[in-house]
């Protein structure tokens, strides 16, 4: 178990993470494969540096297929000067790379959910193997995380930034001062129920500041959306004191979703139709979609009521829909957080 | 050749098209695969009748990742009665059902393309089989036929009711009254340049009122455009004749799509991001969006342009995109039509 | 057209099928593929001849999920020597090998059905180019033809031997004299309504004498059906004067499918009860099966009722079933046929 | 160690396992993926309670494959009333619903034997999370298990119930008891050699009464061997006080599988040609079946032979058969059992 | 028939074939389908063009598994400035670009083999309409034609360039120039049993002058193939009069391959033993090499002797062979041609 | 864990490792599946005793797209006679039998890379508990090991012999013995710098004497590798005391891997163009190859330059490459080792 601890990441990093200026490289995992005996899964990375200051970490594709964070991070990555920056930007705008590659939330390698898969393993599967990188020699260099999250290509949400409340009260604190700073419509404080395995917690028990965001979903990303990202992480960096500038304040309705009366569950397989829109304010019992069974014309759709009063904030995507998917998501407004 | 045209098609329906009443049933094509020998394919099908009238042929599902349409024709075969009608309505919510079942554009069994499979044949695929029987037994019953369409998962569209610029101005002008009728947010006048193997064409040239529309995509419906369609459908029934009641008027911006230069196509594979949303007025050369090379970070992005000015109607839906996508379409807003 | 008639198939049999004795070998097809280039399909072929008679050409794995009649065929294939032989016999025991070594209905290379696919086409796919050998080359030398099916992986027979109702009577009376001799347990007079493409009319039309057989199914074979089928193609042989000895005789059963109503259709999707078994005699209107829908517990099954009286005689056989799946076949006993 | 077996289920009922009377209901167990990122595996449950008594605990479905146990119990969800009860009844018709719902013998999930993966881990894959739920939710709750199977796609059984020969003579006589009581064809006494991760020994450790079937095969169930089962739970049932009324004793034969030469496997690929059926009785070293290569006509077969006289018990199903296959087992016939 | 003849190409050119300079582009080609509604195929074009005088095409990736023809293109395209030229030189470096892009010989599309779908057909499968846009806008522009060939993943080949022994004689003369001027290792004159299908019989029909090669094989292509390719595409440019500058004679041999004795096919699967390299000189009926069963060790291996002496000039490739594949090709050494 | 450490291996073996004289047989390892409840995978083995002596365990097939080994070990399990024996040679041609059979590196089951695996697991997937079987049953009988690799599908090799440089140095000196015995035309002294989960590893924890080679590549053997595979066993097996005779001597060329800068990898996705050919001396800093975009004519490729001076030794097979692959190996000659 110790020897396990010490056995190093198999992943090679081709850029200096303390060289001044910008580097472009890769993060190189050694895989071996039918179609590559010798291969690699490379993942892209940009560090931007500056002198002495804080270090802050940017990461999209944690699912690959959320978009918003990507655009941001490419744009980032591309444009960053280093003359703009006090300390060090690392931008890693496909972390699951496999996965961003193909277009899916897991890994094709191994159907691996990279956000259940911390801390991860040396030893394990490719997303093991990435999980472990970030656990061990990335979070480590990090002071302010910032981990883009959208809907992917089977849920859509209202956009949104999130922290996550925490034991420590003065970490809280700051990262919610971050979720204000990074400005997207709708901000939200998450009470994780199981957090195990997440991103998120490796950070957070290491004591990072940490802040995630889901901007939208469906696989796509709109240009209003990709705004969002784009000035929400330039946003974040300057508060953060990472990036020279000032923060445009954007206004902002603070959400709240407090147990699993929030979620709505389809039990039964077919067409659904949603009776609200994102957005819509619902009520307690109110119809909030109908699955139309499709094997024959003529029979009643099974309709689907909220549990609680709020805002319509999540919802499936497809059009289709299959036993066990989560319908919707009311979230509760919070005055004046 | 004679011989094959006078061969029956192989599809059986098990509801009487002239039977009084509602009908709920299938249309049952003999498929034999490795699954099922001696198997089918089930298409559900509802006839309302009521006393002397015109026909009405409702149709959704003809590419198999569109909702809107299926959600309305659910909904109306499940709750259309007799007495609204005054003739014949036939409801197929599921057009290629193989291809609705699997949420997918075209036939998971043939990947055929039922819009571009007429006239169909009553030995080719699945998807020529099903063509055939609509081209030789449904068309001929309709007087008017409503073809629900949406972007599907690859496309998105501002949600129009649309007919064709036709060389029988009487045929277009009474099916334009029909799109009127319907009432969308938008209405176009479509020039078909290419109508080869259409539903819509052969349609047309049997001289019957052909109505179709796009009403979103992304390979879902919101509450909104499910809306749009469930209305648009009782509305161009009654207009039609078929049912009673009144049309409810609508406002709607009618567009054209006059030519190539209304499109623009992807050379590059990458990650999208948008710069205007459908919508929003455009000038001819704009930035409309970027792709961005995602083996590396560091590298810029290319951009692609508008080549007319008009209102950004139907986008590439995925985040990913692939050479020779059509990434924007942007179509010239008519004043009054 | 006429250029297309005469240009030749591109199988090559490595047999020569005028020569004396035993032969051993393949009818080779060429097969470019991404696997192999310059690859082929190899089709096992044995050719015994003793001078001069009739020749007899006994085909199985027309459907390659049929297993008595390539067991009886390599069976006689390996045993059958040339002293036993006044003529010729032909024997193709896997007439459709890929899908034969695929253990599936269809091809696994263009998901052609074989019996489905006469009278093929030099330059179609590769099941058209084995159909056009049959039609142009194998048929043409034949005088009698035995070709196995049983009911595969997803049908269950009672155990018998068929020759179709013809217009030319004389030529009916001994395929039915063939039928007799085979002494399946039961015999079956079938008048195909649709025979088109069928490798039965391909001969028929050719004046053939043309024997088939269902003899069990499920994509096995068990002890007993195999040696009816061993019995039955030496009892065959025999009766056409290609093979020395004496039919033994077996009581036999006739039956008969008069039309659409022997047949038993699933519309909905489940797990699939029998209430009868092959074999039993059923009532019309008498419930079949049941099928239960498996999404949830507490539902009830939706009844299958029967629309004939007789004898259960085919019936769907795995264990969930689709819409459109013929789930039962009821057949008539003929007294003293 | 100690804090994951404190780990909670992630599977949530929705059910109330103590409430009066007939609930329907779900296992509902999260399952993220690529085509639902909030999804979840839904395993219909009834229970059906009545007073004070024991609990049985009904399961099919262990294997996705195999029908008989699932009509039964699909039967009994719809049909038991719960004055018919004293104690309660749970009934799971489909344990490993992934693999049911696609008809394999392991789940298409993660293609896990869910009767190899106890006693399962609560952070596992999707097939270790339900044998954890059955290990430390369903089976502490049960007095009586009877977990039905039959032979699936790939095997076929003469149909038995049994019970493990175990350490606690008590334990194994009373679950003989509900063996006899069940009142199959064949009752079997069974000596697990490798018994590491099955249910059945999960119960079984637990000092559960624990009855198993073998019904049939092939991936079907036939009208006889359904009601084997329906009358077999109803039987056991009763024995076990859960349920009112009277065993109706059937004649069953007793069979022992005492050692490895019980089993004969193939080493060769090829067609299966079997030389006896189920049912018949067999000497030792006796031709059981033949292995025809299927690459060449006129090669001999492959003969293979019973290691030990008995009855045919089990056997391969397909038609072809894999080098280490097993091809037969044989089983001992005891007397007066 | 008629109407289907003069129905234009699907395929649009982003390039101007008669604009002077170098102009670099794509056939675009419509292509809908489920991941790209309104998608396309983009097979990228160059043209270099200097005044007036002869057009030579050149093509690679006809198969898209044979690498030296696109790497000499992609090179050429690059590299060729518009002053080495006299007239035009349009160069297309995978033809089949989706076999291409997937490394495949056929389209992973529609398994097309772009080689053997001549003429074409607009209203086809995407290989045929890419065959008709050659057969009807490509072809009838050039002069020259050189279609780069080698062996793909499952055949390796001595290097060669080759020409088709035709009715015509001078053209046959003028083609075997050029195939001396390319300056292959070897040099083959072919004749074509079958031509039917072929790019090479279009262009040859036309009177074009039309020269091929085989450059090696394996799907891959070392550094010495590349050079061979490389230089004689220059070298036939030169030769054809298109571009300036002299050819660099360099030594051949050339061969004949004048019946079908030349090919040597397996019959058996297994592993396969080369009891020679490609190079050697074989006798006639000489072991070439033999193929073991791999399902049991201790087996003989069966061996296959060559039909008659020669060069050992192409040979499977793949360490297993399969039933039907092409094993080894021996052609003839011709003195002086 | 100690419980884990005793459990047996569920391989039994056919065969009796003491009994004299020759035998030939299976490792058997239960793998029940969805096509085979009770399927094995049977690994075919062979075993030549004679009196007293050392053990020589040979293996190919350890990756499944490698063929020189099981050629010749295919070839000596058939040929070698005991009276050529002095103790015993156990001979595996292909250990990682799935794979074999798959014609792939890694296990078609599990995607086990066999030698990562070890020392394996008695209940883990199928490719650990091959391992396991090698680790607690056949390397514990053995005194020499040689082990067969090649490069596979996706590399290519010099064909070399060679051992590892290890902390016994005795050890290490025999094995050296054995490599200059086996005569390859290379010879290599590797520093394994990650030798987890290699088989290497556990022989040589155990102190047995192991040898391995890599004799080409690219999927495929040539006459001239097979011969060197022969005669290198038997040349080894004469050198160790196994098999009698005299080693032919043959003239090596030792090569050095010194340390990462050996090799180069690709980072960008493209067609390959060797610059350079396997056996050719490069300088530090040239040119090795090329990678060409193949979206778009006319874009420059990006160049690979080798790290240091030595012997082209290694290389990518496939014509096109991924960003990650190993490009090139460059080793260094050692005077006089």
């Amino acid at each position: 178990m110790l020897q396990q601890m010490v056995r190093p990441s198999p992943i090679s990093a081709t850029v200096d993470f303390d060289a001044e200026g910008v580097s472009h490289g890769f993060l190189r995992l050694p895989y071996s494969r039918d179609d590559a005996a010798w291969g690699s899964v490379m993942i892209p990375v940009t560090v931007v540096r500056n002198g002495i200051g804080p270090t802050a970490l940017l990461t999209g594709g944690n699912h690959g297929d959320e978009y918003e964070g990507p655009i941001a991070l490419f744009d980032l990555a591309h444009s960053l000067r280093p003359e703009e920056v006090t300390g060090r930007v690392i931008i890693i705008p496909a972390m699951n790379q496999p996965a961003f590659g193909a277009g899916t939330r897991t890994s094709p390698i191994d159907r691996g959910n990279l956000n259940r898969s911390f801390p991860g393993r040396p030893d394990g599967t490719v997303t093991e193997k990435i999980a472990d990188y970030f656990q061990r020699v990335l979070l480590p260099m990090a002071d302010v995380v910032l981990d883009f999250h959208s809907g992917g290509k089977t849920l859509d949400f209202l956009p949104f930034c999130a922290a996550h409340v925490l034991a420590d009260k003065m970490q809280q604190d700051r990262a919610f001062d971050l979720v204000r700073a990074f400005g997207a419509p709708y901000s939200v404080k998450m009470l994780e129920i199981d957090a195990v395995g997440m991103y998120d917690t490796a950070a957070e028990e290491m004591g990072k500041l940490f802040v995630t965001t889901e901007l939208g979903g469906g696989g796509t990303a709109c240009g209003r959306t990709a705004t969002i990202a784009i000035r929400g992480a330039r946003n974040l960096l300057i508060a953060a004191g990472v990036m020279q500038g000032e923060v445009a304040p954007q206004p902002t309705q603070w959400l709240d979703m407090p147990d699993a009366d929030c979620f709505t569950f389809a039990e039964d397989a077919g067409l659904i139709q949603f009776l609200a829109d994102l957005g819509d304010r619902v009520e307690a019992g109110q119809p909030i979609a109908r699955i139309w069974p499709t094997g024959r014309t003529g029979l009643p759709p099974r309709e689907l009521c909220t549990s609680r009063a709020g805002l319509f904030t999540a919802r499936h995507f497809p059009g289709l829909v299959k036993p066990g998917d989560c319908v919707a998501v009311v979230a509760v407004e919070i005055e004046g957080a």
